[in-house]
């Protein structure tokens, strides 16, 4: 076991900030929650840091020998470094840095899946972090962040999507390349608008299905709608007409796959 | 128009703690869209403050006016300190205070709507202003916050909400009291468990209908289950076995008021 080690606790830090995280590959994960979640899907961090409260729990000491074991850090630590390291008041006994699998179209196998989301340029890390968590629940495949978006694997976003950052695939595309990519193989591009009087409830869902989901300040560009298969709408009782973005992914993803274990 | 105040200032500032807001009674909005949303729901602030900037748009300065005619301050200000009011390094342009609302349950009149949610021992009040957001959406009377809750009228919350906080109503209560409001007259109480086989889509839900959610950590706690007339389960199919808690509360909102529509 790696001795207390200013550079790694360094380094770890840093990966708070963007720009660090696309230099070294890496991304945050904290707590044994999504770290032991992690590696139930196969995947084991490049450095683990704990204190040696976390140490002592036996599911944490087998994942620490493991990612040893593996090539990986392992690097014990005081909770105030941990507290640093993971901005909260509150820390978690163990933080761990993974590599950032690869976000290119090619990496997505569509027949994976039936579900798809497609995001247009998120802002908010944890609306993606939620999506995630809600494909992971809804069995979807993953999401296609399109355009310019808040980044996936920001700390923000790995803790909303509660370990599903690790069994959601993520890929990153402008609109172009995701449209010409869609296009080259079987999918339905569901698009949900005010624009249409189709209510989301009476719509045959032909999977695979990728959801598109709009910006939380200005929703879909209208050539984006255009370029849905289909277009739905979800009727809003009240003053507003707007759902989050987060919320509305997960409407349209439980009503598609209740009508598909409905028929 | 009252001149440049740094009392004021200070008094909006510390709004932004919960300690502050429970003795000033008043709580914080902020932005155009949102300050708007409340005048049209007929609720004016006891202060406003505004860059001139912010004072230029037509239906500010037209709320700004109105303000100050039914008696409330309105503080013309840098867009620096309302950066700092607001803690936001996008500042609005617009910063203001409003009366908080009554949150006793005999506030609540249940025949106003056929959806109410009920919450308990929410943390995030991001969590508590998306549900009010979506309860806006959804058509729901509001939101009834059990046991010890994250404020709804944090800054947080009411943000989250984009307005949901001026036009869905939001009670506090003790578990033991909602329980006996809620049996001294009609209501359907509808627990989301995984303590059951029942689908959410299959059952016959009964207005008013109250959604009963629990904390984003351990759910609800079996005493509570037990008090649900209908324990439901929303069916996952990922490795994770829950929601966020405001993506199942509105995952449950859609249903049931889809089944209403469907009937």
């Amino acid at each position: 076991m790696t001795a207390f080690s200013n550079t790694t606790v360094k380094r770890l830090r840093s990966l708070r900030d963007k720009k660090a995280r696309k230099e070294e590959g890496l991304f945050l994960a904290e707590g044994l929650r999504i770290i032991a979640e992690a590696r139930d899907s196969g995947r084991l961090p490049e450095i683990i840091m704990f204190s040696p409260e976390g140490a002592r729990h036996p599911l944490a000491s087998e994942i620490i020998a493991a990612t040893e074991a593996a090539g990986g850090d392992a690097v014990q630590t005081t909770p105030d470094i941990l507290s640093k390291t993971s901005g909260k008041d509150n820390p978690q006994m163990l933080v761990a840095a993974y590599k950032q699998p690869a976000t290119d179209l090619s990496s997505i196998d569509r027949t994976r899946a039936p579900l798809w989301f497609v995001a247009q340029a998120l802002r908010d890390p944890g609306n993606i972090g939620t999506i995630l968590r809600t494909g992971d629940a809804v069995g979807a495949g993953g999401l296609i962040l399109v355009d310019d978006s808040a980044d996936p694997y920001s700390v923000e976003a790995a803790r909303a999507s509660m370990g599903a950052i690790f069994t959601q695939q993520v890929a990153k595309a402008p609109w172009s390349d995701f449209l010409a990519w869609l296009r080259s193989g079987e999918g339905q591009l569901v698009g949900t608008s005010l624009n249409t009087d189709q209510d989301y409830l009476s719509v045959t869902y032909l999977p695979p299905t990728f959801l598109l989901i709009g910006n939380e300040q200005q929703g879909l560009p209208q050539s984006y709608e255009e370029a849905c298969d289909v277009l739905v709408k979800i009727p809003m009782a009240g003053r507003a007409d707007s759902l989050n973005a987060a919320i509305a992914a997960a409407v349209m993803a439980f009503q598609v796959t209740a009508s598909w274990r409905a028929s």
